[in-house]
Protein backbone atom coordinates (compact mmCIF):
# COMPACT_ATOMS: atom_id res chain seq x y z
CA UNK A 1 0.00 0.00 0.00
CA UNK A 2 2.05 3.01 1.16
CA UNK A 3 5.27 1.49 2.35
CA UNK A 4 6.45 -2.04 4.06
CA UNK A 5 6.05 0.21 7.64
CA UNK A 6 2.02 0.98 7.22
CA UNK A 7 1.96 -2.66 5.72
CA UNK A 8 3.12 -4.22 8.60
CA UNK A 9 1.21 -2.26 10.55
CA UNK A 10 -2.47 -3.08 8.82
CA UNK A 11 -1.09 -6.88 8.86
CA UNK A 12 -0.85 -7.14 12.72
CA UNK A 13 -3.77 -4.81 13.80
CA UNK A 14 -6.16 -6.87 11.24
CA UNK A 15 -4.97 -10.17 13.37
CA UNK A 16 -6.97 -8.58 16.61
CA UNK A 17 -10.11 -10.14 17.19
CA UNK A 18 -13.21 -7.95 16.36
CA UNK A 19 -10.60 -5.94 13.60
CA UNK A 20 -10.07 -7.28 9.75
CA UNK A 21 -8.28 -5.56 7.07
CA UNK A 22 -10.84 -2.59 6.29
CA UNK A 23 -11.32 -1.61 10.01
CA UNK A 24 -7.23 -2.22 10.24
CA UNK A 25 -6.76 0.37 7.44
CA UNK A 26 -9.05 2.84 9.07
CA UNK A 27 -7.80 2.76 12.57
CA UNK A 28 -4.21 2.56 10.86
CA UNK A 29 -5.00 6.04 8.93
CA UNK A 30 -6.71 7.91 11.92
CA UNK A 31 -3.52 6.83 14.10
CA UNK A 32 -1.85 8.57 11.27
CA UNK A 33 -3.55 11.59 11.21
CA UNK A 34 -3.22 11.88 15.19
CA UNK A 35 0.45 11.12 15.70
CA UNK A 36 1.31 12.31 19.03
CA UNK A 37 -2.00 12.16 20.72
CA UNK A 38 -2.49 8.33 19.64
CA UNK A 39 0.29 6.63 17.51
CA UNK A 40 3.15 7.47 19.68
CA UNK A 41 1.26 6.60 23.08
CA UNK A 42 -0.09 3.42 22.01
CA UNK A 43 2.92 2.01 21.11
CA UNK A 44 4.69 3.13 24.33
CA UNK A 45 1.08 1.83 26.50
CA UNK A 46 1.57 -1.82 24.60
CA UNK A 47 5.38 -1.96 25.06
CA UNK A 48 4.59 -1.16 29.05
CA UNK A 49 1.42 -3.61 29.13
CA UNK A 50 3.81 -6.36 27.58
CA UNK A 51 6.81 -5.52 29.91
CA UNK A 52 5.07 -5.10 33.33
CA UNK A 53 1.71 -8.02 32.90
CA UNK A 54 2.76 -11.03 34.22
CA UNK A 55 -0.08 -14.30 35.13
CA UNK A 56 -0.43 -14.52 39.33
CA UNK A 57 1.13 -17.81 39.87
CA UNK A 58 -2.02 -18.30 42.67
CA UNK A 59 -4.82 -17.36 40.61
CA UNK A 60 -3.66 -17.13 37.06
CA UNK A 61 -5.12 -13.29 36.59
CA UNK A 62 -2.86 -10.85 34.50
CA UNK A 63 -1.37 -7.99 36.73
CA UNK A 64 2.20 -6.49 36.92
CA UNK A 65 2.69 -8.01 40.58
CA UNK A 66 2.66 -11.46 41.23
CA UNK A 67 0.49 -12.41 43.34
CA UNK A 68 -1.72 -10.32 41.82
CA UNK A 69 -3.46 -7.21 43.68
CA UNK A 70 -6.98 -9.23 44.08
CA UNK A 71 -4.79 -12.14 45.75
CA UNK A 72 -2.60 -9.77 47.88
CA UNK A 73 -5.65 -7.77 48.62
CA UNK A 74 -6.14 -7.99 52.45
CA UNK A 75 -9.93 -6.65 52.55
CA UNK A 76 -10.98 -9.61 50.50
CA UNK A 77 -12.86 -12.54 51.62
CA UNK A 78 -10.00 -15.16 51.37
CA UNK A 79 -12.80 -17.65 52.37
CA UNK A 80 -14.33 -17.63 48.67
CA UNK A 81 -12.96 -18.53 45.67
CA UNK A 82 -14.51 -17.57 42.37
CA UNK A 83 -13.84 -20.09 39.27
CA UNK A 84 -13.88 -18.56 36.17
CA UNK A 85 -12.98 -20.01 32.68
CA UNK A 86 -11.13 -16.74 31.00
CA UNK A 87 -9.13 -13.81 32.48
CA UNK A 88 -11.70 -11.71 30.63
CA UNK A 89 -14.88 -13.24 32.81
CA UNK A 90 -13.06 -12.26 36.48
CA UNK A 91 -12.99 -8.26 34.12
CA UNK A 92 -16.55 -8.80 33.85
CA UNK A 93 -17.13 -9.96 37.48
CA UNK A 94 -14.92 -7.10 38.99
CA UNK A 95 -16.71 -4.85 36.86
CA UNK A 96 -19.92 -5.90 38.25
CA UNK A 97 -18.48 -5.27 41.90
CA UNK A 98 -20.59 -7.90 43.32
CA UNK A 99 -17.91 -10.39 44.59
CA UNK A 100 -15.67 -9.48 47.39
CA UNK A 101 -13.70 -12.85 47.96
CA UNK A 102 -10.78 -14.26 45.14
CA UNK A 103 -11.15 -16.17 41.73
CA UNK A 104 -9.35 -19.11 40.31
CA UNK A 105 -8.76 -18.81 36.12
CA UNK A 106 -8.80 -22.15 34.71
CA UNK A 107 -7.44 -21.59 31.36
CA UNK A 108 -10.94 -22.60 29.32
CA UNK A 109 -13.21 -25.72 29.99
CA UNK A 110 -12.73 -29.53 29.27
CA UNK A 111 -13.16 -30.50 25.75
CA UNK A 112 -13.18 -33.84 24.29
CA UNK A 113 -13.58 -32.50 20.70
CA UNK A 114 -10.28 -30.03 20.89
CA UNK A 115 -8.63 -32.73 23.40
CA UNK A 116 -8.12 -30.32 26.37
CA UNK A 117 -8.43 -32.42 29.65
CA UNK A 118 -7.99 -31.95 33.17
CA UNK A 119 -4.42 -31.62 33.51
CA UNK A 120 -4.48 -28.78 30.17
CA UNK A 121 -6.48 -26.68 33.05
CA UNK A 122 -5.81 -25.42 36.59
CA UNK A 123 -7.92 -27.83 38.43
CA UNK A 124 -5.43 -29.50 40.36
CA UNK A 125 -4.11 -25.77 41.38
CA UNK A 126 -7.41 -25.15 42.42
CA UNK A 127 -8.36 -28.09 44.46
CA UNK A 128 -5.10 -27.88 46.12
CA UNK A 129 -6.51 -24.33 47.63
CA UNK A 130 -9.44 -25.80 48.63
CA UNK A 131 -7.86 -28.05 50.48
CA UNK A 132 -6.87 -24.69 52.76
CA UNK A 133 -9.00 -24.86 56.29
CA UNK A 134 -9.51 -21.00 55.79
CA UNK A 135 -11.36 -21.61 52.14
CA UNK A 136 -15.11 -22.31 52.23
CA UNK A 137 -16.84 -21.79 49.45
CA UNK A 138 -16.03 -22.35 45.69
CA UNK A 139 -18.42 -20.73 43.43
CA UNK A 140 -18.27 -22.09 39.89
CA UNK A 141 -19.39 -19.13 37.82
CA UNK A 142 -18.60 -20.94 34.36
CA UNK A 143 -20.41 -20.00 30.80
CA UNK A 144 -23.75 -21.54 30.87
CA UNK A 145 -22.49 -24.01 27.92
CA UNK A 146 -22.43 -27.26 28.04
CA UNK A 147 -18.64 -27.31 27.89
CA UNK A 148 -18.64 -25.05 30.87
CA UNK A 149 -21.27 -27.01 32.54
CA UNK A 150 -19.75 -29.94 32.06
CA UNK A 151 -16.56 -28.39 33.72
CA UNK A 152 -18.37 -27.70 36.63
CA UNK A 153 -19.74 -31.28 37.07
CA UNK A 154 -16.01 -32.33 37.01
CA UNK A 155 -14.62 -29.50 39.45
CA UNK A 156 -17.57 -30.36 41.64
CA UNK A 157 -16.83 -34.37 41.64
CA UNK A 158 -12.97 -33.18 42.31
CA UNK A 159 -14.15 -31.04 45.28
CA UNK A 160 -15.80 -33.44 47.18
CA UNK A 161 -13.21 -34.58 49.31
CA UNK A 162 -12.73 -31.55 50.59
CA UNK A 163 -14.54 -29.31 53.15
CA UNK A 164 -15.93 -26.66 50.92
CA UNK A 165 -19.60 -25.75 49.54
CA UNK A 166 -19.37 -25.91 45.60
CA UNK A 167 -21.84 -23.18 44.18
CA UNK A 168 -22.76 -21.76 40.78
CA UNK A 169 -24.54 -18.57 39.60
CA UNK A 170 -28.60 -18.87 39.91
CA UNK A 171 -29.71 -19.77 36.17
CA UNK A 172 -32.56 -17.25 34.94
CA UNK A 173 -34.11 -13.86 33.41
CA UNK A 174 -31.42 -11.55 32.78
CA UNK A 175 -32.36 -8.55 34.60
CA UNK A 176 -33.87 -6.37 32.07
CA UNK A 177 -34.56 -9.24 30.05
CA UNK A 178 -38.10 -9.67 28.39
CA UNK A 179 -39.81 -12.92 28.59
CA UNK A 180 -40.83 -13.53 24.57
CA UNK A 181 -37.12 -13.12 23.77
CA UNK A 182 -36.16 -15.43 25.91
CA UNK A 183 -34.80 -19.10 24.87
CA UNK A 184 -36.94 -22.73 26.45
CA UNK A 185 -34.15 -23.59 28.25
CA UNK A 186 -33.66 -20.06 30.11
CA UNK A 187 -37.50 -20.00 30.82
CA UNK A 188 -37.81 -23.59 32.53
CA UNK A 189 -34.72 -22.98 34.52
CA UNK A 190 -35.82 -19.56 35.89
CA UNK A 191 -38.86 -21.20 36.43
CA UNK A 192 -37.81 -24.44 37.80
CA UNK A 193 -35.87 -21.60 40.15
CA UNK A 194 -38.60 -19.68 41.04
CA UNK A 195 -38.08 -17.56 44.62
CA UNK A 196 -41.38 -16.63 46.95
CA UNK A 197 -41.57 -12.46 46.20
CA UNK B 1 -9.29 -3.28 36.01
CA UNK B 2 -5.90 -4.69 36.37
CA UNK B 3 -3.25 -2.23 36.73
CA UNK B 4 -2.76 0.98 35.26
CA UNK B 5 -0.64 -0.19 32.54
CA UNK B 6 -3.81 -2.38 31.20
CA UNK B 7 -6.34 0.14 32.35
CA UNK B 8 -4.39 2.84 29.90
CA UNK B 9 -4.33 0.57 27.14
CA UNK B 10 -7.93 -0.11 27.30
CA UNK B 11 -8.35 3.46 27.20
CA UNK B 12 -6.31 4.09 23.88
CA UNK B 13 -7.29 1.29 21.65
CA UNK B 14 -10.96 2.02 22.76
CA UNK B 15 -10.66 5.33 20.98
CA UNK B 16 -9.71 4.31 17.72
CA UNK B 17 -12.20 4.18 14.97
CA UNK B 18 -14.07 0.99 14.85
CA UNK B 19 -13.54 -0.38 18.84
CA UNK B 20 -15.46 0.46 21.71
CA UNK B 21 -14.32 -0.28 25.26
CA UNK B 22 -15.94 -3.79 25.29
CA UNK B 23 -13.48 -5.06 21.80
CA UNK B 24 -10.44 -3.15 23.01
CA UNK B 25 -10.24 -5.50 26.25
CA UNK B 26 -10.91 -8.18 24.31
CA UNK B 27 -7.98 -7.32 21.78
CA UNK B 28 -5.97 -6.42 25.09
CA UNK B 29 -6.59 -10.25 26.63
CA UNK B 30 -6.04 -11.63 23.07
CA UNK B 31 -2.27 -9.84 23.13
CA UNK B 32 -2.20 -10.29 26.37
CA UNK B 33 -2.24 -14.03 25.94
CA UNK B 34 0.49 -13.71 22.84
CA UNK B 35 2.63 -11.23 23.69
CA UNK B 36 5.84 -11.69 21.66
CA UNK B 37 4.05 -13.14 18.61
CA UNK B 38 1.40 -10.22 19.01
CA UNK B 39 1.75 -7.47 21.01
CA UNK B 40 5.25 -6.29 20.85
CA UNK B 41 5.77 -6.71 17.05
CA UNK B 42 2.54 -4.25 17.24
CA UNK B 43 4.32 -1.89 19.55
CA UNK B 44 7.19 -1.68 16.90
CA UNK B 45 5.10 -1.75 13.66
CA UNK B 46 3.50 1.32 15.72
CA UNK B 47 6.76 2.72 16.54
CA UNK B 48 8.36 2.51 13.23
CA UNK B 49 5.06 3.92 10.99
CA UNK B 50 5.14 6.74 13.11
CA UNK B 51 8.43 7.67 12.89
CA UNK B 52 9.10 6.53 9.12
CA UNK B 53 5.44 8.33 7.11
CA UNK B 54 5.24 11.98 6.36
CA UNK B 55 3.03 13.56 4.20
CA UNK B 56 3.79 14.28 0.33
CA UNK B 57 4.48 17.62 0.05
CA UNK B 58 3.08 17.34 -3.64
CA UNK B 59 -0.15 15.46 -3.19
CA UNK B 60 -0.62 15.20 0.53
CA UNK B 61 -0.08 11.20 0.38
CA UNK B 62 1.43 9.20 3.37
CA UNK B 63 4.26 7.53 2.11
CA UNK B 64 8.19 6.79 4.12
CA UNK B 65 9.42 8.71 1.71
CA UNK B 66 8.89 13.17 0.30
CA UNK B 67 7.67 13.18 -2.31
CA UNK B 68 6.07 9.87 -1.94
CA UNK B 69 6.20 6.78 -4.22
CA UNK B 70 3.37 7.37 -6.81
CA UNK B 71 4.61 11.08 -7.59
CA UNK B 72 8.34 9.90 -7.77
CA UNK B 73 7.27 7.06 -10.07
CA UNK B 74 8.45 7.35 -13.65
CA UNK B 75 6.00 4.56 -14.73
CA UNK B 76 3.05 6.75 -13.47
CA UNK B 77 1.85 9.32 -15.86
CA UNK B 78 2.14 12.64 -14.89
CA UNK B 79 -0.69 13.99 -17.41
CA UNK B 80 -3.32 12.80 -14.99
CA UNK B 81 -4.14 14.29 -11.55
CA UNK B 82 -6.99 12.02 -9.62
CA UNK B 83 -8.14 14.67 -6.50
CA UNK B 84 -9.62 12.38 -3.24
CA UNK B 85 -11.09 13.75 -0.48
CA UNK B 86 -8.69 11.92 1.79
CA UNK B 87 -5.69 9.83 1.80
CA UNK B 88 -7.97 6.50 2.74
CA UNK B 89 -9.71 6.86 -0.66
CA UNK B 90 -6.57 7.83 -2.69
CA UNK B 91 -5.55 3.73 -1.07
CA UNK B 92 -8.82 2.57 -2.31
CA UNK B 93 -8.48 3.65 -5.43
CA UNK B 94 -4.63 2.02 -5.57
CA UNK B 95 -6.00 -1.55 -4.22
CA UNK B 96 -8.54 -1.68 -6.86
CA UNK B 97 -5.68 -0.99 -9.77
CA UNK B 98 -7.95 1.04 -11.84
CA UNK B 99 -5.95 4.15 -11.99
CA UNK B 100 -2.04 5.09 -12.92
CA UNK B 101 -1.85 8.51 -12.55
CA UNK B 102 -1.15 11.06 -9.93
CA UNK B 103 -3.04 11.69 -6.84
CA UNK B 104 -4.08 14.99 -5.10
CA UNK B 105 -5.56 14.75 -1.62
CA UNK B 106 -7.73 17.34 -0.49
CA UNK B 107 -8.08 16.83 3.16
CA UNK B 108 -11.85 17.09 3.26
CA UNK B 109 -14.60 18.60 1.65
CA UNK B 110 -16.22 22.42 1.70
CA UNK B 111 -18.39 22.37 4.29
CA UNK B 112 -20.14 25.78 5.15
CA UNK B 113 -21.44 23.94 8.73
CA UNK B 114 -18.42 22.59 9.72
CA UNK B 115 -16.75 25.96 8.63
CA UNK B 116 -14.73 24.89 6.34
CA UNK B 117 -13.38 26.71 3.22
CA UNK B 118 -11.34 26.75 -0.28
CA UNK B 119 -7.88 27.66 1.92
CA UNK B 120 -8.56 24.81 4.44
CA UNK B 121 -8.20 22.34 2.09
CA UNK B 122 -4.96 21.77 -0.70
CA UNK B 123 -7.14 23.47 -3.67
CA UNK B 124 -4.90 26.12 -4.02
CA UNK B 125 -1.88 23.58 -4.65
CA UNK B 126 -3.72 21.94 -6.76
CA UNK B 127 -4.64 24.88 -9.02
CA UNK B 128 -0.72 25.59 -8.83
CA UNK B 129 0.01 21.70 -10.10
CA UNK B 130 -2.65 21.66 -12.66
CA UNK B 131 -1.15 24.91 -14.19
CA UNK B 132 1.78 22.63 -15.07
CA UNK B 133 1.94 22.47 -18.95
CA UNK B 134 2.64 18.69 -18.75
CA UNK B 135 -1.06 17.98 -16.80
CA UNK B 136 -4.01 17.22 -19.66
CA UNK B 137 -6.66 15.69 -17.08
CA UNK B 138 -7.56 16.14 -13.64
CA UNK B 139 -10.03 13.62 -11.57
CA UNK B 140 -12.32 14.83 -9.52
CA UNK B 141 -12.70 11.28 -7.57
CA UNK B 142 -14.57 12.80 -5.19
CA UNK B 143 -17.21 11.08 -2.99
CA UNK B 144 -20.58 11.10 -4.50
CA UNK B 145 -22.34 13.03 -1.34
CA UNK B 146 -23.28 16.84 -1.14
CA UNK B 147 -20.24 18.01 0.20
CA UNK B 148 -18.30 15.93 -2.29
CA UNK B 149 -20.22 17.45 -5.61
CA UNK B 150 -20.43 20.98 -4.39
CA UNK B 151 -16.63 21.00 -3.30
CA UNK B 152 -16.13 19.17 -7.21
CA UNK B 153 -17.98 21.78 -8.96
CA UNK B 154 -16.30 24.55 -6.78
CA UNK B 155 -12.95 23.18 -8.08
CA UNK B 156 -13.71 22.35 -11.55
CA UNK B 157 -14.92 26.49 -11.67
CA UNK B 158 -11.60 27.36 -10.50
CA UNK B 159 -9.48 24.80 -12.50
CA UNK B 160 -11.67 26.43 -15.76
CA UNK B 161 -8.85 28.70 -16.33
CA UNK B 162 -6.05 26.44 -17.05
CA UNK B 163 -5.59 24.03 -19.95
CA UNK B 164 -6.98 21.12 -18.41
CA UNK B 165 -9.68 18.30 -19.08
CA UNK B 166 -11.73 18.25 -15.93
CA UNK B 167 -13.69 14.83 -15.43
CA UNK B 168 -15.22 13.03 -12.29
CA UNK B 169 -15.77 8.65 -12.35
CA UNK B 170 -19.32 8.14 -14.30
CA UNK B 171 -22.04 7.49 -11.85
CA UNK B 172 -21.53 3.79 -11.35
CA UNK B 173 -21.18 4.81 -8.07
CA UNK B 174 -24.29 4.35 -5.57
CA UNK B 175 -24.98 7.82 -4.71
CA UNK B 176 -24.66 8.69 -1.59
CA UNK B 177 -21.82 6.38 -0.76
CA UNK B 178 -18.49 6.60 0.09
CA UNK B 179 -15.21 6.15 -2.24
CA UNK B 180 -13.56 3.85 0.72
CA UNK B 181 -16.65 1.80 1.10
CA UNK B 182 -16.94 0.68 -2.73
CA UNK B 183 -15.37 -2.56 -3.59
CA UNK B 184 -12.89 -2.65 -6.97
CA UNK B 185 -15.24 -3.48 -9.72
CA UNK B 186 -17.15 -0.49 -9.23
CA UNK B 187 -14.16 2.30 -8.60
CA UNK B 188 -12.75 0.60 -12.01
CA UNK B 189 -16.08 0.98 -13.88
CA UNK B 190 -16.50 4.08 -12.40
CA UNK B 191 -13.00 5.43 -13.41
CA UNK B 192 -12.98 3.91 -16.92
CA UNK B 193 -16.58 5.63 -17.50
CA UNK B 194 -15.72 9.05 -16.32
CA UNK B 195 -16.77 11.87 -18.30
CA UNK B 196 -16.31 15.80 -18.93
CA UNK B 197 -18.14 18.00 -16.13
Amino acid sequence: MIGPQVDALVRLLARLPGLGPRSARRAVLHMLMRRDEVMRPLAAALQAAADAVRQCSLCGNLDADDPCSICRDPERDAALICVVEQVGDLWALERSKSFNGRYHVLGGTLSALDGVGPEDLAIGPLVRRAGDPAVREVILALNATVEGQTTAHYIADRLAACDVTVSRPAHGMPVGGELDYLDDGTLTAALKARRPL
